[in-house]
This record gives structure tokens, sequence and C-alpha cells, in this order.
């Protein structure tokens, strides 16, 4: 069953009818930061404290106090409706009132300072039960059938159903980040390896990649800065970086490139042999705005190239990776390498390319030169299981106004050849290339 | 009052009917290169005289010396008009045409060397009076309510209307030729302070911030080559390179580099004290092609990114910093800047991103994602009023589609929320953003 | 007589009337990689071995095996057209579907395993006498009247009419590959010049020019990598490096730089003295993918810029330079450039950017912004004759909707109007910027 929400459905009677049908299939989101013990929110301010809201509240003037973690979060969501206003015109939050509306019954199109309080009540859910049922009906509203997590290296992965949430290893400490003593400790805690030096390490990261793939991980992925350039790694020369860089000592530049490349690779020699798909999500620079609100710091520079990746996508030639790009002016790239290296599957459209303008422009390119069995249609990247259902409803719209206009007038498709596709890349496709590999 | 065109009417009602509404309001310009002291024409070869015609004319193949200063304005004209139909397809020539048929009556849908020496006749103003009552009626006709000048540091910003012809402090020559020896002349001559050091051009910036401001600026501009990246200054280091500098000495790259950081700094500082917006316009690259005509010398180089200019921004978090980008595939950047950073706004759609094609992709991006209290739509860059007309048209035309398809069609918005977003991006959020300051 | 495809046709009446007067007009073809002894397909396996189809199949799924030279060309075809189904989005795939249906009478909108033995049949065109039979036949339903080829500078040029196959000097080997000796070897057998140093070379090169234009050629052309800048050669420092490498000796990588600079500013220069257009094919970076298919390993690095080529632009303005560029986000750059530079010209849609949704982008800001009289619409970059016609279809429709869109309904042009701007694009322009020279 899915939700009812008359108000967004394509005016073009061609268009509705590849959005209906659409609708009626699961979905399969392939990349979330769901957390699997409490997937829907017990409250608006969970709703409203992603940080898109923040983030362009902040951006159009609400001071970042006025989201601060030590609030009510009662006083988050009114201090932060108080801002919304501002940002009405925006698809995210589009995506806020389609929540509103379908999950509690909403009757207004915009959130503001008199209609916050009704709804704050409404999407109130206390006590573990209630929460439960919350999560059970939010997910068969959704249609769900499989959302991915986000887990770092050392999540104890237990306590839900995997076939449901289906846990995926997130690297990007590992990478970035394993001149941080804690990050030594952290996996030498997951794994019971006493990591020492460049061995250790790799028999750590074995490990992790066997209980992930024990308890049904579907995925390796991780988030990479523009200017990292993946190149065969070189274990002699990365001997010592990585045992200083272990015990906590200074890294020169040159040494810590050495081990970001060493780690890098192990991970991706780890995804060949463990059959992982490895998710590259390309692009982000963190904390580039350091006073912005939680998650709103971030951006990058668009002077990015996949051309830095070809070593790694020829070596390893049976290694997916599933690719995603954060500057939306290097999605037309992403089309030519996806075209041509076998390996290379364009992913969704992330954060600051997850606009309808972007979509629709990276989706009309990949639809007429990569072929359909690649293409892995959209993730929600959502925190709060709410957001699942209209962010994928954004993106079948665009799926659908695409094919209705590129393959019913443009090429004469009928109706059902254009659902053929767009079942492959919404459905069939995320399940192939994301099997079960565990029990 | 609005001019009255028939033949650009959108065809689609619903287009139609947001674009008639648009055109009752008044134009709110904040870039123009209008002189207040004679703003309208002229005469025909003030229009034609506008370097998107010579060039483009140049370009199909008009040798340089056909429109050369020494000739005769009409004769200039005439060798101009023989080249028009090289360049009726351009959205340029299309403004040419609107201002021919608004402003005089023109009958005809393309000028040729057989019907521009009627235009020429029509168009002609002789005398001081005939002049200022033409420029009334271009006003007025126009619907105008303020339009923003560019003003070089040593305008004597005596003689017109401020209100109406609003001052704008150019601060390109300060940042990129202090190194000249006029540059230090003309600054010492427009303050009356003996600039002999670093200290003492800070005192001269002061005080021309202290006279723009008091003659009603309200705002601060720079253009920016692509290479350029600003940084906190360090007064120490810059103490040498500056003073050698202002004696005219020789210097070397990275002094020069110095120079620029520090003076930059410096403005920024001012238009934080003086609660200026900075108004950065990033991209060009002067006389990439020297045989061309004046004004049509400039390029760019596309490999540009607003992740240089992070220290500014993050430093003057009170300064607003509305920002133009000249290559056209820069614009998805901005977008993602400017949903971040509270201090910076989208700003027009500048120069050889001047193109419906272009403002389309960015409009609809920025109106996706961008909150919208922060979106500054359009500005002319005129350099004869005529312009101002025909080029908010072309965007409002656009405006009136994007908000048709997006919000009416797409998103259910009525008529009445999408004007209201119409109003605060052409009217009030400018308004707001570039307030008066003085007296 | 044009090819007959009820189909395609657009179904919006104003445009399908300009696509059809578009395809009565004859197809002007400058740059394509066709054989003048065997321009048509002499089987199915030589439509089918284009690399579009053996690149797509392989990133699909296909081994590179399955179309190896040593098979028979009905087993290859048999084993690709396994893999059909699997790219049957693509627009590759539909102008497969376009020249089985014009060309053989296929009645199918889909090729697979059980129709591709009867197709296989049906394009068979067994011995010399059917085969320049159906070469005739191809190019009368075609329509055509010139195609440019691209010969290696050793060509022999003989064996076929030059107003039909028009010979065009292709001289990446010269700048690129110099130092190979296989290289002067051929220029030596070529030019019967004695190469030994850099005057030698500018002798053997001028004769090449001499024996081109001589038999009729009509442009010179290069494709370059995207980190290639042209400057002005400085022959002094170029002696040695080019004496070195004419005698095969080991060279560093500034001498590397040095030759490619040399002989590629050499080549302009005969450009300018032979009056020859240079064809500019900017981006390609050669075996990016060494395991892919034949023709399937080529990609790029999109941070690549105009600006670099502004010396020669500069220095050469008695020379016309049509530029196409690979990576489609340099697209708008090219219609900056093509703005200003009275000798740059953009032509075309290019390989990873000759796919409609990026072809429309394009097209629409180069009719905006770009003088007509600039305009080279389109090229086939086709291996075999049949790919001309569903190609430039492909084009012709853009175009036609691009000019309804944007010309009829939004400027109120006349049907011939936008007819008027189409002919210069598709057959004015390119006649009159590769004119005849010879006899």
């Amino acid at each position: 069953m899915t939700a009812d929400s008359p108000a967004r459905r394509p005016a073009d009677p061609a268009v509705r009818d590849l959005f209906e049908e659409m609708r009626r299939w699961p979905i399969f989101d392939p990349h979330s930061h769901i957390d699997p013990r409490r997937p829907a929110a017990r409250n608006l301010d969970e709703v409203l404290g992603y940080h898109y809201y923040t983030e362009l509240a902040h951006s159009s003037g609400m001071p970042a106090e006025a989201v601060a973690p030590e609030l009510a979060p009662r006083a988050r969501s009114e201090n932060l409706a108080r801002h919304l206003a501002a940002i009405d015109n925006t698809v995210q939050h589009s995506w806020l009132i389609e929540i509103a509306r379908t999950f509690h019954a909403f009757p207004h199109d915009r959130i503001g300072p008199e209609t916050v309080g009704g709804l704050y009540d409404a999407a109130l859910r206390d006590g573990e039960a209630a929460g439960a049922a919350w999560d059970e009906q939010v997910w068969e509203r959704s249609n769900l059938e499989a959302v991915f997590l986000t887990n770092e290296f050392d999540d104890p992965l237990e306590g839900w159903d995997v076939d449901r949430y289906v846990p995926c290893l997130r690297t990007d400490d590992l990478v970035l980040k394993l001149h941080e003593p804690r990050t030594v400790e952290r996996l030498k805690a997951a794994t019971g390896v006493d990591v020492g030096d460049g061995a250790g390490l790799r028999e750590a990261v074995v490990k992790l990649f066997e209980r992930f793939v024990a308890r049904g991980a579907r995925a390796c992925a991780i988030s990479l800065p523009p200017d990292f350039e993946p190149r065969r790694a070189t274990p002699r020369r990365a001997v010592t970086p990585v045992r200083r860089a272990i015990r906590g000592l200074d890294l020169r530049p040159d040494e810590h490139a050495e081990i970001r490349a060493t780690v890098f690779w192990m991970l991706a020699e780890c995804c060949a042999e463990f059959r992982l798909p490895f998710d590259l999500m390309i692009g982000p620079i963190r904390n580039v705005y350091p006073a912005g609100v939680a998650g709103g710091r971030d951006l990058f520079d668009r002077r990015v190239s996949l051309y830095g990746y070809r070593e790694l996508f020829n070596h390893f030639a049976g290694v997916t990776f599933p690719v995603s790009t954060l500057s939306p002016d290097a999605g037309a790239e992403l089309v030519a390498y996806s075209w041509i290296f076998p390996n290379v599957l364009p992913m969704g459209h992330w954060w600051y390319s997850n606009v309808p303008a972007f979509i629709a422009a990276d989706l009309a390119a990949r639809l007429q030169a990569v072929p359909k069995v690649k293409l892995l249609g959209y993730y929600s990247d959502a925190y709060k299981l709410e957001f699942i259902l209209p962010k994928f409803d954004m993106y079948r719209r665009i799926l659908a106004e695409t094919l209705a206009e590129q393959g019913i007038v443009g090429q004469r498709w009928s109706p059902d050849r254009a659902l053929e596709v767009a079942k492959l890349i919404l459905v069939d496709n995320p399940r192939r290339v994301f099997p079960h590999r565990a029990r």
C-alpha cells in the first residue's frame, strides 16, 4: 500500500500513469543514514532537525543557537518553524509538507508558528511501543522493501532485522583518520587485533569485512574529498608512515597521502575478495563553514575529475563501483565513465546534486547514454524513515516526466516499455547489484 | 506605466499572467554602467555601440575599424547595421529590436542598411533639453525605481539624484592596479591623504568609504580573475610590497599577490565597518583577445571554484556578498554556496551567463535550493537606460516560465504564491539587501 | 529523395514541419571516418561493429572476446545481438534501429538473438558490384552532398571521387607521435623528404599540405588531450628535441612538450598559408581503459579550458578554427569563445557530448549567443555511410524543437525565419567555411 498524496500527482496524464504505476512498486533504498533501532521519528524535532532545514533556515538568517542540542525538542521545532517561510520555495520544504500531510494529516501547505504546535502534537510518539508501532506504520505506508544503513566499522550490527535494514560498511574514518588515536583504538576494540603495523591493519580490516558480510552487509562505502586520487598501493613505501600513524606520531603531508592511498587500496582489495560493491561518494570537503549548524558545514570544490580514478577502475575490474558525485556539474563526466567502464555505475543524485533541475539533466543523459542495466536510480540519504517516501516520489515524478518525454513521445515507446526501464532503475538493478552474500 | 511590446508576450496563458503582473512592478536594478549625467542614449550610435553588438558583429566578420571612435556616429551605425543580419538570431539582437520598437516606434523586426537611417533619425536627441526630457521619458516608460551605478573610487559623485542613480564603489583598480602610478595619484587626489605606506592606504580607503556612504552608496563591488583567492591579510608581510607598489617600484609575482590580498581584505573590512554589501563578480580575465573591439576583449578560464573564497565568507560573517559568476558552468556551485553560507547570495546572471539557456538552468536550481529571501534576481549591467527594460523583460519571461512550470504545475502553487516569490526576487530582496545607509 | 521513417516524426506539428523541410535538404557532413573505398557496410557486422555498440555492450557485461576480430562476422553479430537488450534505452541503439528499418526493411523495434539472423541476411552485400551499388543506394537515400574523411598524412588519396568524399588531413600522429620511429619513416615515404631536423620536417609538412590541397582537401584536423596548451613555437629551443625525436632518441617530458608545441604551430602556419580550416577536437585521453573493446578505451579529464588556446587564436587571426569539445560541461565555454573570437566556430557535438540532452543544452545556448553565420551544426563522425542519416536526423529533430520553442514561440519568428537559420547551420555555413581550394 502506498501513501495518498493527491496534491502532487503530475498534471500530464501520460506522466501521471507512469508515476502511479511506479508508486505501486516497493522502494529499494541503497543508501541512508537511518538508525535501525529508531528508524522513524519520535517527534517533529527529529524531522525538522534534518540538516536541510536547519542549514537552510540558518542560511536565511536563523542563528545556529536557535536549534542548539540543549534546547527542548518542542522549543527547537518552534524556533525553526518561525523561519520556514523563508525557505518555502525549496524542494526540501516540499518534502516536509508531504511528510506532514501524508503521515500526520496536516491540512495546510505551509508550516508556521501558528500551526507548528498542532503538528508537533500529531507527530509525537511517546514510549517504546508507540515508537515501534510507528516505525511499522511508516514502513508499510511507504511500501519499503530494503533500506541500507551507514554503519561505522565498529558498529556491533546487532538488534535489528538486517533484511529490512541492510548493513553497509562506511570506511571514511579508516582512510581519512587513521592517524587519529581514537580510530586505531576503535579498530582494536572492534576486531581484537593488536594493530601495530600494516600487516596488523590488514588483518583487522579483513576481520571487519568478515563480520559485516556475516551480518548481511551488502556494500562498502566511502566519501572522498575532491583532491583524492586513488593509486595502487606501494606497501613497502607505506610501511613507515602506516606504523607512525598507528602510533599517533606526527606525519608529513606526503605520509598522510601514502596512508590514505594504502588503506583505500586495501579496502578495494577486500571488496574484491568479499564480492561487495564499493560505493564511491566523490567530492565533499568537510567543515568549509565551521560556524554552520550540525550537518550543514560541508561543501566542495567543483574542480574534480573521475580521471583520477582510472587506475582503481582498471585494476579492480571485478569490483562494482556505484559512483555518486557531489558537484552538480560533474554529472556529465560520470555518464561517460559509466558508459565505458563496465564496473562504474552511476548511483542516485547526491546531496547538492539532489535538486530536481540537476536530477532531470543528469537523468536524461544517463537514460540516453548508459546501458539501462547499469542505472541505479535513487537513494534517500535519509536520517528518518519518513523522508524516504517524499524523496523517492520526487525522483519518480522526474523519472516519469523524462520517460514520457524522451521515451514515449521522443522514441515512440509504449508505456510498458517505459515502465520496463523504470522498473530496472528503481528496483531490479539495485536488487541485483547489491545482492545478499551472507547466510 | 510600462512599455507596450505585444509581440513578445508569452504564449502560454499562465505564464503570460505572471509576466504581465511582474511588468506592473517597478524595476530595481542593482548593477549597471549607466552614466547618470547622460543616462539614456542621445542617438542610435550610443545604443548600437554597446559592446554586445560591436563584438558580435566583429566576431561574425566586421573589421574593428568599422566602429572606430574617430568615425561619425551615424557612419558607425550604418557600418554596424550592415552586419546585424549575421547576428539576428541572438538574444542580444532581440533586446535591440525591442528598444527600437518600444522607444522609437520602429515597425520592422530586423534592422538593416535600408532601415537604419530612419531609425537613426527617430532616435536622435539633440541638445541638452531634449536629452534630459528623453532620460525622463525612458525612466518613466521603463518604470524604473533605482539604478545602481559603477563608480570609480575617485568619482566626484556630484550632479545627479542619488536616490534614482545609486552610487556603488567599484574597486578593481585598487586591488588589481595599485602598482600603477596613476592609481596612487588618483587615490591621493581623491582623498587628500599622502599615501605612502599601508597605514596611509588604509586611511585613504576609509575616506573613500566615508565619502561614498555619505553620498548614498549602497554597495561596494569588484570583478576578480578566476585565479584570485582571497586570504586573510598578513599586514606585516605586506608592509614592504605595499610600500614598493605605492612608490611604483618593480614587484615580484608573490609581492603582487600579497598586495592584492591585502587591499582586498582591507576593502572587506571597510564593507563590514560601513555595513555595505560587497558584490563579487568572479571570473573575467581581461584582454584575452587584444585585437577585439572595445569592451569585447575579455574572456575567462572555466576552472574556477568558490572554494577559494571560504576564508573570506567565514571571516566576514557580517558582510553580505552578492555573488555573480562569469563561467556558465560555475552556476551550480554558487547554488550550493548560497544554500550553506548565510552571507552568500546569488546575484543575477552575468555577461557570458546572461543567455536564456543558462539563466533558465541557473534560475530553476536557485528556486529549488536557495532560500527565497536570498535570491537577487537580475541586474541589467547596461550602459544606456534603454537596455534595462528589454533585459529585465527577458528575465521576467524566464522567471514567469520557471514559476509556472515548477511552482504552479509542479508544486500546485496558486498564481499568488508564485507571484509572492517573484516579488521577493525582483523587488523586495534587492531593496532589503541594498538599503539606504546615508542621511 | 530522403528516407522514410514515419515512426520518428516529431509529434508537435510546428516541430514536424521544420523537421520535414530540413530533411529535404542535402546532408553536408564535415567530419567522418568513412572509408571512401568501402563507404557503406557490406554486412551487419560492419554496422554492429561500430564502437558505440561494442563498448556499450561490453560496459553492460559482454566480454571483449565476444567481438574479437578473429571471429566470423556473423558470429560477432550474433554475440552482440545477445547484449543489445541491455542497451536498448540508449540513443545509440535508436540509430541502429533506424538503420535496420530504413535500409533493411526491418519490421521490429528491437534486435535480439531471434531476429539478428534475418537482419544479417538482409544486410549482406556480397561481391564488389553489389557493394558499389549499395554504396550508391545509401548515398542517394540519405541525400548526401559531401562527406569529409579522416585521412592519415600518408594516405595516397587516390581511388575515389573527392567531391563526394572530401579529404581532410588528420595530424594527430605528427604532433603527438613524432618521436615514434614509424611516424618519421611514414613521413619520409609520403613526401620523399629526408627528414633529419626541424627544417626537413617543415619541408615535409609543406609537401603534405600541397598534396592534400591538390587532391581537394578542405580541412586539417587534430584531436588534442585536455592538458595540451598551444604556444608560439620557439624554433631555436626546439632544434635539439626535434632532431632527437626524429632520430628516435629518448626524450625528457619537457622535450616532448617542446616538440608537440613546435609541430602543432607549424601545422597552424600551414593552415594559414594554404587557407585550410583547422578543426580542433579538444579533450580525449587515449587508452584510459586499456581492457576495453577497440575504439572504446578513450575518455577525458573534464578540467580543461579554451583559455589555453588564446595565443593560438590571437596569433592565427586568419585561420578558421572549427572547435569541438569532448567534455559535455565544457560546451558553455565554447559558446563564449565563439562569441568573441572571429576565427573560433563551434562545430557539431562530439562523441561523449553527442547525446540529445547535451546537444539540446549546447545548441540552445549557441543559437542564443553566437552569430548564426558561425554555427557549424553537425557532423556524423561515422565509420559507415548508413549512420549519417539517423545521426543527422537526431540532430535535425533537436534543431527543429529548439527553433520551434525558442524562435517561433519565444521570439515570434515565422517558420521561414526559423528555417533560414537552420539552412545556414546545416548547409550554407559548412559549404562556406570548408570551401573548395583545389583545381
